[in-house]
């Protein structure tokens, strides 16, 4: 599976750049996941290019458990997704669904290092390993 | 108001450390919080110590915006409660309410950080002041 996460162009602390980079590498062995940064969602459109199915990370989005985002992304896979763009801090309109990581508010930048630890989660349950760390 | 965080004493990143530093720094013009890890729930009767309005962060707790939960802190200062303790990480079979940050699994560190940074919001919404970072 391939995941684009864009993300609206804020300042990201040194922290979180770096939990970042961390779950991005533990994720190597599992997808190919990248992070761009888009200046406003006027170049959204542009930047998706129409090919991933889209998922809009905000407050008011569908719930899910962890448990659930997992069989969620393990659905796509099967039905033959193969590129995913999650939306964060930014409206998009015609996104294919909306899924919410907290009903909070969350800065753009936490809410990436949180969207990064639950697809890394994901992956632990789908190959039924153990979330160590 | 006093704060003290109560989580599972499990491994905690640098870089969530340094992201707890921070919001501890910025909340110090407003509240005293303290993060204190507990071996496990046996122990934590004994750290509460019977003085505290105590709030459990769980999945399956009380959903809140980031705004509700402001009103939530302020509602408790004005109601002359001074202290108040999260229980991340752990089961507290007798605390005073639940409260959900999000619905999917956190680690325990990186749930300690959204708290943090929910009460940094918090204060900042109380205070009408932006949220600048």
């Amino acid at each position: 599976m391939n995941f684009e996460i864009f993300v609206i162009d804020t300042f990201f602390e040194d922290y979180y750049n770096d939990a970042i980079s961390e779950y991005a590498k533990r994720l190597g062995r599992y997808c190919k996941i990248k992070l761009t940064k888009i200046k406003d969602s006027s170049s959204l459109e542009a930047a998706l290019n129409g090919k991933a199915y889209v998922i809009q990370i905000r407050p008011r989005g569908r719930s899910l458990s962890s448990e659930e985002f997992s069989r969620e992304l393990s659905n796509l896979a099967t039905s033959g997704i193969s590129s995913v763009a999650f939306i964060i801090g930014m409206k998009y309109a015609t996104a294919d669904e909306s899924i919410s990581l907290t009903t909070m508010d969350l800065s753009p930048a936490l809410n990436t290092v949180c969207l990064y630890e639950q697809i890394y989660r994901a992956y632990r349950i789908i190959k039924n390993e153990p979330y160590h760390k």
